[in-house]
């Protein structure tokens, strides 16, 4: 079964909605959830698993695996355009680890998080007999001015954004280390304001990210292949468009960002449902199947 | 590895405290991090896994499962008087599990956090081919008067007290699911005030868990073997001061607790450090060594 196919039951098993709590105000099914907390602030929650053998290969360094485990939940803060501000991590480690390695593990854990600056908090650990499966929590604060960028804010008439080049990960065989989106989406949250409608970063593929924005906002996405912007080493929209692990942020908006920002527009909103495609022949296809499913 | 041993290294790893950062008022090495919110509230956040295998027997009943994997973050949220208000989970699944499997795990625990009532905001699911491990995030709110309750207040003077019987978990061979004490906790906090100086929950055994108050609170603590309170179907002190998974409360204070509570008086702290505990043949024990670590 695909990743994203089990991830729409957490969706699922909370679709009644929060009743008689005014203080959810987002839960499952955006890049973090947001809660009203106590004193009146906005906080935001996000937590990522990052997985031995599905994330990373087993065997690399142990700071690349810290830095990314922080950095791929760094980067749904950064789609909701929030400041982190603090972090909580779990660790089921390979059973019988080296000292140095449960040790050395958290140690660089605190200290990756703490450079976002989102200070380890909190934590646990556990020694099991499968593969070293990390958790991330990161808790976050929204711009000031324009409060969480949702995904459900995309309206028709609006263009699509992304903040960069795509491809980068698969370009570097998936041993790139994330690189969160946070300052641009703090720009783009100044620059803008409420005309940034819509953002989700592109973890699982352009095609399959900006689907989400499509569904949780109820119109419909035209990407224009041609428009994609290509990573060093990637050769293709093909390969892009369906390629994870970029972290690059996707947003829709009713005025043009900041050209300094280095945004590219890569197609529009319309009304209607769903996400497409138009290939440099012309051709409309459908580009949520174009997905991507974690794999090391 | 102990896993004891590890949980050290967390709060090795932030052990130059959080210079700068006023709002967060306690880090790694207590029952939950606490931090000032924006707006000016207090949350309280922990986390905590639960590995097939190490924490619960494979085959185990979904129900149950989820059941325990809530209840014992909750827990952990009861040990400082806080009253839940949402939660995140994690599942990592053994490979290719049945649809139903996942759907029917994350509905579960779902309904579950709704009952504290703490909902499920959000979480992550992944596919693995080791064990499956769920974790859980609870966030909660202190006690309006009181706030949170540490583990570094206690005082020479106090008494020690336990919520109820302990060995409840052993003698169910490690099958019961855990009945955090929330309500005592909060009816505590009312009746005692700021008299409630430090409380933990008893997931590692009482001997090793009432010397983490003490070593956070820079006191010793004297246990009496004679006076702890044993669940039924467990038959000594012995027993019960090393088995964990109990989830009963231990916490010191310089007032009686109101007798309907059903708290049990077990010791006393003085000045010094360590933990020890008086045998019926007036012996004097390290109480700390006789811990526990999980197996399933």
């Amino acid at each position: 079964m695909r990743e994203s196919t089990l991830l729409s039951q957490i969706v699922a098993a909370t679709a009644g909605g929060f009743p008689g709590r005014p203080d959810i105000l987002v839960g499952p099914g955006d890049d973090c959830a947001v809660i009203e907390a106590p004193g009146g602030g906005t906080l935001l929650l996000t937590v990522d698993q990052f997985v031995e053998g599905v994330h990373y290969h087993t065997g690399r360094p142990i700071d690349e695996i810290a830095a990314s485990s922080i950095a791929r939940s760094i980067s749904d803060i950064a789609a909701m355009g929030v400041s982190p501000t603090t972090a909580l991590a779990t660790a089921a480690l390979n059973s019988a680890p080296e000292k140095e390695y449960a040790t050395g593990l958290f140690r660089v854990m605190a200290k990756h998080a703490q450079g976002w600056p989102c200070p380890l908090i909190g934590g646990d650990i556990a020694i099991t007999d499968g593969p070293t499966i990390l958790t991330v929590t990161i808790i976050g604060e929204p711009h000031e001015d324009r409060g969480p960028v949702l995904r459900s804010g995309a309206q028709a008439g609006d263009l699509v954004y992304c903040t960069g080049p795509l491809g980068a990960a698969l370009a570097s065989n998936w041993t790139r280390i994330p690189e969160p989106r946070l300052e641009t989406a703090k720009q783009l949250c100044d620059a803008l304001g409420s005309d940034l409608h819509a953002m989700i970063d592109i973890s699982d593929g352009l095609g399959r990210d900006a689907a989400r924005i499509a569904e949780r906002s109820g119109v419909a996405i035209e990407l224009d292949a041609q428009a994609i912007p290509l990573a060093t080493g990637v050769k293709s929209w093909e390969d892009v468009i369906a390629a994870g692990e970029d972290y690059e942020l996707c947003f829709t908006c009713a005025a043009r960002p900041p050209g300094m920002l280095g945004c590219v527009a890569v197609g529009q909103v319309v009304k209607g449902s769903g996400c497409t495609v138009k290939t440099p022949q012309d051709e409309v296809i459908d580009a949520s199947a174009l997905g991507w499913d974690h794999h090391a």
